[in-house]
This record gives C-alpha cells, sequence and structure tokens, in this order.
C-alpha cells in the first residue's frame, strides 16, 4: 500500500515523538512508507518547520551513511514560564503547609500531565548534555525521574533507603542529611548502573542537599559521573545549600505556620541556562 | 499566520497524542490554525484513518456544541504480542533469579520506552471502562502506575508503607501478605483520593495476590470502587490467586533455583479481552 503525505506526516510525528533522541534512519521511514527518500526528506523538512514553529522541539538530521533524523524534545520559555505559573498556582494554597514547613505535593507527583511537562522542560535543559541515566531516590522522585528519562531516552535508576530481595546484591552509603543532620542509609542494585555512565541525579523537594550529595557519593562507589541536578522544589535553606550546581523550576522562600502563608519564586532554571533566549 | 494542511496535521497529532482521552473542541484547532472548521474535520478524518491504518488509537468524534475529539490510546494484538515476547526474552535470562523465586525487573522497571509500551498495553485494554485514578504501592509499581495514568489521563495514587510527614494525615490498613502470611501495613494519605472513585490498581508482579487485597480493602476505607487490576508479572501460586479478576502479561510458570532455569509464559491478557480481535 502506498501511503500520501498526508498520512506520512502523521505517522512521521507519531514515530519521532514516541522515539525522542533516537537516530532513525531515512531507510527506516522510505520502507514504512514506500516512499523514496527524497519524498521522506521534504516530509521531515514539513515536520521540523512545525515542530519548531510550536515549540515541539527539534530535527536534528546527521547525513552519511549513517545518518538519519533525530528528535529532540526541546521546550521554549513560555513553556517554562507557563508550567512555573501552575505550580506554582497549585503549591501556594495554604492548606498544603504540613508540620515542619514541608509543602504537600503528593497529588501533583501523581498527574501525569504535568509531570509529562516538567520532565520535557528539564530534558530540554540537558537535551546537549551527555546523560546516561537519570537517578532519584524513592519514593517522590520517581515520576519526575521516568518523565525526564522518556524525554531523553535514557534508563532510570532508582535509589532506596532499605534493601530489598527483589534488588539483588546492593551497595549501600551512609550520608548525614542536610537540614536534620541525623545520619541515613542509601541502598542501590549493583546491577542498576555501569561503570563510567553519566548520570543525572533529580528530587521533588530539596532543602540543604543532603540527599543529592547522597547520590553524589553513590555515584562515586560506581565510578560513575555526575551530569547534573534537577530539583522540582528548592527551599531557601538559609544556611547554604550542599551542591554547588543544579536546576530548580520552583523555590520555597518562605513559609510562616502561624499565618498559614507560603511564599513561592521561580527556581533558577533561567539564570542557569535551562533554554536558550 | 496561516497554517498548511501538511503543517496543522503535524501539530494536532502533536497535540492529540500529549492529550489522550481528553476531549478537545473542535474550536480548539480551528482557533489554533486560523481554519476554517470544515478544514479541520478534514484533517481529524485524515489522521483519524492513519492512527487506525498503524494502529496508534481511535479518534472518536462527538458532535453537538458540547462536542469536540477525543484521541483514545489502542494497541493492536501483535503490538501486545510484541511487548510480552520483549519481556520473555529478557526475563528468561537465568541470571535474573533471586534467591525465593524472586526475578530481577528493575532494569526493565526503570526503561521509560518499554514502560510507555505496557502502559498503553492496559490503558488499551481499560479505555472502555470508567477509571477516575490508578492505585499502585510504592516502589516497583510506580513506573507502570505511571506510564498507565499518562495514556488514560487519570492521576496516580502511591500506597506507601511507612508514614511520612510530606504525606499530611494518612489512613492505614493491616493485610496479611498472601504467600508469607506475614501481617503488613499499608498507608495512604488522606487527600489521595475523593469518594467514590473508580481505581485501577496496578503492580509489577503478583504472587498470591495479597498485596492487591490490601489495595482493595484500602479502597473500601476511601468509599472507592475497583476499576480493574493490572499487573506485569504474575507468578503461578499452587495455593490460588487471592484475587479474582486480574490482566496480566507475563506468568512466571517455574523457577528451578538449582538449574538456574525460567519457564515463562504469556499472561491472561489475550483470555480476559485485553483486546479486540
Amino acid at each position: 500500500m502506498k501511503w500520501k503525505r498526508s498520512e506520512r506526516l502523521v505517522d512521521m510525528t507519531c514515530h519521532l515523538l514516541e522515539n525522542p533522541h533516537k537516530l532513525i534512519p531515512l531507510t527506516f521511514f522510505s520502507e514504512r512508507y514506500q516512499a523514496a527518500k527524497s519524498s521522506i526528506s521534504e516530509d521531515l523538512t514539513i515536520v521540523k518547520e512545525t515542530f519548531e514553529e510550536k515549540n515541539t522541539g527539534k530535527l536534528i538530521t546527521v547525513s552519511g551513511a549513517a545518518g538519519g533524523v533525530k528528535f529532540i524534545p526541546k521546550v521554549a520559555e513560555n513553556e517554562v514560564r507557563d508550567v512555573m505559573k501552575s505550580l506554582m498556582a497549585e503549591l501556594g494554597h495554604s492548606d498544603r503547609l504540613l508540620p515542619g514547613g514541608y509543602l504537600f505535593m503528593t497529588d501533583l507527583l501523581g498527574d501525569p500531565r504535568l509531570m509529562d511537562r516538567v520532565g520535557k522542560v528539564f530534558a530540554s535543559a540537558f537535551a546537549e548534555i551527555e546523560i546516561d541515566a537519570i537517578m532519584t531516590v524513592a519514593t517522590k522522585g520517581i515520576p519526575i525521574a521516568h518523565a525526564i528519562a522518556r524525554h531523553l531516552n535514557v534508563p532510570v535508576v532508582v535509589v532506596r533507603r532499605d534493601s530489598k530481595v527483589t534488588e539483588g546484591p546492593t551497595v549501600s552509603i551512609n550520608y548525614v542529611s542536610g537540614s536534620t543532620r541525623r545520619i541515613q542509609t542509601m541502598v542501590l542494585s549493583k546491577r542498576s548502573m555501569k561503570n563510567g555512565q553519566k548520570v543525572l541525579i533529580t528530587d521533588d523537594f530539596m532543602r540543604a542537599g543532603g540527599t543529592m550529595i547522597g547520590m553524589k557519593n553513590l555515584l562515586e562507589e560506581f565510578n560513575c559521573e555526575l551530569a547534573g541536578v534537577a530539583v522540582l522544589v528548592e527551599s531557601d535553606y538559609p544556611h547554604g545549600v550542599l551542591v554547588e550546581d543544579y536546576l530548580s523550576l520552583i523555590k520555597l522562600q518562605a513559609v510562616n505556620e502561624k499565618d498559614r502563608t507560603i511564599e513561592l519564586a521561580e527556581g533558577n532554571y533561567f539564570q542557569k541556562g535551562g533554554t536558550e533566549t
């Protein structure tokens, strides 16, 4: 069956969106649609221009025998601001305030569309950096890690607090929680990572950054390298954050438990060059 | 700026894929592209036919003033078999065998593309059932729950083993683990679910089904209703499974720890009517 251009464009778009950061040879499409490579090239130009116009992402063409096309999810500044605005509107409700100055965020972390947008925003910021895996700590960071991972086409590695039989042999480290100064344990399955991988670490919330330091230490045990840090909400920490370089979407500036007020601001995403402007 | 049909098709496809199970009024598209509704209708026919041809899903048109178009992710039988085959090929490696007859699956649960496919396969099976939320138990079920949720456009609710300050007030129940007969605890944030919701429960692995029964009991505490059960891998349990109705992709039939062999089969997905054939 021969495909019309209009049909090819629809199906090609599906295929590219489902396979970000993956080089797809032109022959894949020309065989799939029984079409000449020149027609496929023209199709891809239309897809590329539409993706750019609507800030869906970039379509990169690699020429040569091992060439093809690669879809790189990218967001524009207005999408990042939109995600920040939605998050701030949600997080600002006083009934989210929990004892100890924490915010209830579980419902937001359970919203798949929001997580998808957050994931794309972070994937966009790290699109040009070499990343082999996304690491997070159970439980709350998992949806964010998976959302980023899907847009970057890399696996997720989940650090746990306890060792379980289903993880097989594990490596465990102790670290000091940044704000409470308690000794805590982190456990990672030995099979989860290979030597020499470049790893982006992420979490839903960061106060002093102790958990991030814990994950960083764990990376060293696996001879892996830190490629970046992505945080959904950072909390202002008067004694200074333990990690130097991180990207955040939202900053929790102050909470007043007596008046039940929450002060939020944009995170450092734009200062840290999360998007080209 | 006026959009050409080819550009509209690409962008429309992106928008539909990003918003499954969501009614989008035709006016949304006609305003977005500055095009007549009749042109948009013609575009949608092309999208619909291509989606059906390539088994991307269904495009349902709702007529009338409150009408519009809705994308329902649906997979065909061959995609389900393909996912089953990939899972069996991966899970069959003898080095996945862990003490107690468990299989190491953590790496597969960390593969975002595989999880996306698994999520679509389950979302496809439950596409015609009313579902308000997906429930799972931390940690391993979370990627599957989120993948299903994204394709069904409903939130994820995560049950925990322990209570944490960041969850706010919680409801806790005790249940008996099906295979080890130990008393275990499950905790769910009170804000996680509203009364009367229809909930699909999911997990990565099911032996006797104790965890599923625990989640079912928790649903009752919230006056919620069980809408279905989706399991990635079920293990053959000689004493009978505690849950009556569930959908599984893979069945772990036998493991031989001495010979280090793993016997796998297709789950009950097709018998339970996971796809129309």
